[in-house]
């Protein structure tokens, strides 16, 4: 092993050890994009990359429909605007074209990673965690605590 | 098997005997994040986060510095300019704080990807593979032409 990861695993140690952290993080649930045309961006993932694509789920609570394109280790998410009050709306004012919208991290305990990252001075943007697209908790972190990109834990 | 799945299997199927095709997609290789601050988006990740962070590394021939975020199933890279024609420069001026800059998918025969994604008028950056972080071929396909998200092809 190098010196670089006996380092690495030492942090990793000293981090579980300290008292705050009763938390794990997890896997790359999924990457966000937010597209204007669903079956356009579903067909590109589908016919073009022939990648398995799931079919469209209405997440009226979020605001969104939704699309999975699976890759086997990790899934993109693929969002589109439903009603008037949809935050995918916004974002496609600003990036007509569509874009990458946000990431989702698992974790295996969405309170307590919510406390410790308190404590570091990252707050969630809802005071509670939601249920999510996968009928797990979830909560999003505010880009401009996260080095400008928007967070999701997921409780895995 | 639920008839989604079976309708989406012989569509797979279906590509996979046009003559057209002769490669295929593979994992979620990465999701890139630029940063104006790689000690500082580091330190986030491996410190708060409490993920397994890779020491930097200078891709001059890309302009970029990169360290990885290893989740486990995938990874995240973090991307900081590096020379003056840096591509990551340019994305700075517009996102100061930074943002999610490409993912990166891996295929199996990137010279048989690119000559399949041209006959669907998705077109590379640079005419010919380079050589990517992980001394493996790798090239980019506009996001005019992948639904306004920059896409890096890895051949794994």
């Amino acid at each position: 092993m190098s010196r670089f990861r006996l380092f690495s695993r030492a942090r990793v140690l000293a981090r579980c050890l300290s008292s705050d952290v009763a938390w794990r993080l997890g896997r790359l649930n999924h990457v966000a994009i937010a597209v204007p045309d669903l079956e356009k961006a579903s067909a590109l993932y589908r016919d073009v990359l022939g990648a398995d694509v799931s079919q469209s789920v209405a997440l009226p609570d979020h605001g969104v429909y939704t699309v999975f394109v699976n890759l086997g280790n990790t899934k993109i998410e693929l969002l589109h605007p439903l009603g008037e009050n949809s935050p995918i709306s916004a974002f496609l004012k600003k990036k007509p074209s569509g874009g990458m919208h946000h990431i989702c991290l698992e974790v295996d305990n969405i309170n307590k990673a919510i406390e410790s990252l308190k404590t570091h001075d990252i707050k969630p943007i809802d005071a509670q965690p939601k249920i999510g697209a996968h009928g797990k908790l979830v909560v999003f972190l505010h880009p401009k605590d996260c080095g400008g990109v928007l967070v999701e834990l997921e409780e895995a």
